[in-house]
């Protein structure tokens, strides 16, 4: 019985991950409450807290889970596509990654916000945005310096964020801007990517 | 005395917006309530909704006047600093700015927050972006042809936003991260603004 009610925990663990990563991603840290995370993953309240001390303990677990499977969908060895700047671009820019926060990267659904809460989500977002800068670092050209091509890296990454976090935040104002603006910032990272 | 009334009107509506511009770039949208937002203005909750009809109207005036004197501070002609690319950069990826989230640009500041919000904030949002990118359109080098100046200028401000986002969110755990962050995407973006 032991065996069947760990595993059992287990399952509720990771329905829990996998909601609150969700619906931070879509609401905000600050959006969504522990009662409401619970209930959508069809679980109590005290629940919850079997597993998590406290609603910041489940933000940062969320949080490092949703840029594990940021990572795999990005440039793991399941992700069918080139593995080059443009490639990553074209994924990282699309349209339809602008229009589903709840499934895209985490980084980019809450930058704004990590800011705000604790040291270890921000270590999480540090994290995060290294491993990010190093996957660029690696497709950028060879003959590019090496301190220059980390630059770049950072900056690309940043980009991404930020260009992503205007186009979302414009969307319903003004679509046609929100697309404007991952385009330009698309084509102006794979010209400055080339280092020259 | 329906003069004085007015005055004093107005101020409280002044403080109001003050208050709530400021509590929501450090704390966030929802990381604040209207409660509060009254109490630090020294007013009651009931005179917070004889000026705004709702929380989203608050949040909607409050991001626009945060603009309007981030615009002044940031192109007013009481802005003591080069009119340049450079000038302008060194301005917004400043360490002290990555420091003082209260009062610096409420897009920077919500980033990732206001494509979960209604559509008047998300106008305010696209207005307040393409002012800045017309500010660094006007700055860039004649040479380069319009449409790439056009692009390289809303790029420049998506990656300042992304950098200062990313600044803040590792700040806490990693200040040297933090630091790197915005020096890179300065450098790169000088570098990228010469267009070649």
């Amino acid at each position: 019985m032991v065996y069947v009610k760990r595993e059992q925990s287990d399952e509720n663990r990771e329905a829990l991950l996998a909601t609150a990563s969700r619906l931070f991603r879509e609401r905000g840290i600050d959006g969504v409450g522990v009662a409401e995370i619970a209930r959508e993953a069809g679980l109590t309240h005290g629940a919850l807290y079997a597993h998590f001390r406290s609603k910041g303990d489940l933000a940062t677990e969320a949080f490092s889970q949703g840029l594990a499977r940021s990572r795999e969908a990005f440039r793991g060895k399941s992700a069918r596509r080139e593995h080059s700047v443009l490639g990553y671009l074209d994924y990282l820019l699309s349209p339809q990654r602008c229009d589903e926060p709840g499934v895209s990267c985490p980084m980019t659904a809450s930058a704004s916000e990590i800011g705000r809460h604790g040291k270890d989500i921000s270590a999480q977002f540090a994290k995060g945005f290294q491993d990010k800068a190093s996957a660029f670092e690696a497709v950028l050209d060879d003959a590019i310096p090496e301190a220059e091509r980390h630059r770049l890296a950072m900056t690309i990454v940043a980009a991404e964020i930020g260009a992503m976090a205007a186009a979302r935040a414009v969307a319903k104002s003004d679509p046609s801007l929100s697309d404007e603006i991952s385009k330009a910032v698309h084509a102006v990272l794979v010209k400055a990517s080339k280092g020259h």
